[in-house]
């Protein structure tokens, strides 16, 4: 089919770069831009430009912050003998939207994948080091994603803080709450079965 | 919850703008921006700036081009003597996409909606009378939706045309091919009804 609008391809095409935009969607965001007078090409442009020139990594933890440091790791509304190792902001933001963790974070920026040729000096490890030594650190939250990266990740931080004077804990994995039992992995399962605690009866049932 | 980046909410609320992006959407488009750095923010502008500037309305059928008059009607390669009136460009898009309809296009950016103050005169229908009064126009086929406006529409288009000599149709409504008669609403089924055809039978069957 002959084209009507060549540039509405260019300007879909740079559109569907954009996570979860595939080519239908580019088009039709495309061809709203080109009728939308309400959207000046220059606002976007400029929105993005400042957002680029604003935010950078905290200085402490490596989150994307405007404030340097970040709001978590300035201040005492926090918990600084912890730190919670995650792989970027994203699963900082869940955590915190979760809401139960006061301590603070430290982002390595990815996890160690040796097949994509990603060592530990692509990621924030040294940074973490010197914090828990120079710090008074008591614990160190390893919540990394339950992959075969996580745990390779997992297991490389274990190591390197082994002889660091911080107790190391990792987050649980498990069944999710309200999963299914019969749809879960095995892999899941067998981890829920190997992190098993004991169940807390209160006391009152013992009469 | 404190914002690490409010910049980001900025960009990512422009972004909730286009069509199909819901506010989660629009922050992970945003935060893909923040990080890629392939991303120019003037090219984007840019794109956008040159699609406004090329594209106009085709001069004879009123859909967006950037030749003037758009592929169709300029040359001999599609029936002049056929107009087909759509709503917009992506119903035109759509009849062309299905590569039966050999004959030009009407564009009549919108339809009738009397609740909304939407009259004849948002409409150009004007120059649809123009073409059909100039031309050597043998047939108008209405392809407007099936929907209250649509048909308020195209019983309009249908008075204002009655007087002129050319032959004035509308697209069959009905069950879709491959749709489950029992799934089909009552208004679909009861034009699908009226619309009914005799069905062909082809004469070997007859002995």
């Amino acid at each position: 089919m002959k084209k009507f609008l060549p540039s509405l391809d260019a300007l879909a095409h740079e559109l569907a770069r954009l996570p979860g935009i595939g080519p239908k969607a580019a088009q039709r965001m495309g061809f709203f831009l080109l009728q939308d007078s309400a959207e000046d090409p220059q606002r976007l442009a400029g929105l993005l430009t400042d957002l680029r020139k604003k935010a950078v990594f905290c200085r402490i933890c490596g989150v994307w912050t405007e404030e340097n440091p970040c709001w978590i790791c300035d201040g005492n509304s926090r918990d600084h003998a912890e730190i919670c190792v995650v792989q970027g902001m994203n699963e900082l933001l869940a955590i915190e939207k979760a809401g139960t963790y006061q301590g603070t974070y430290h982002v390595l920026k990815g996890l160690l994948s040796p097949l994509d040729g990603k060592g530990p000096e692509t990621l924030s490890v040294e940074e973490l080091l010197s914090r828990v030594s120079q710090g008074e650190i008591r614990e160190v939250i390893l919540a990394l994603d339950p992959t075969l990266e996580g745990e390779a990740t997992t297991r490389y931080l274990s190591l390197r803080l082994r002889n660091m004077k911080v107790r190391v804990t990792r987050i649980a994995s498990g069944v999710p709450v309200g999963g299914d039992l019969a749809y879960v992995d095995e892999l899941t399962l067998s981890r829920s079965m190997l992190d098993r605690r004991e169940v807390e009866v209160e006391s009152d049932d013992q009469g």
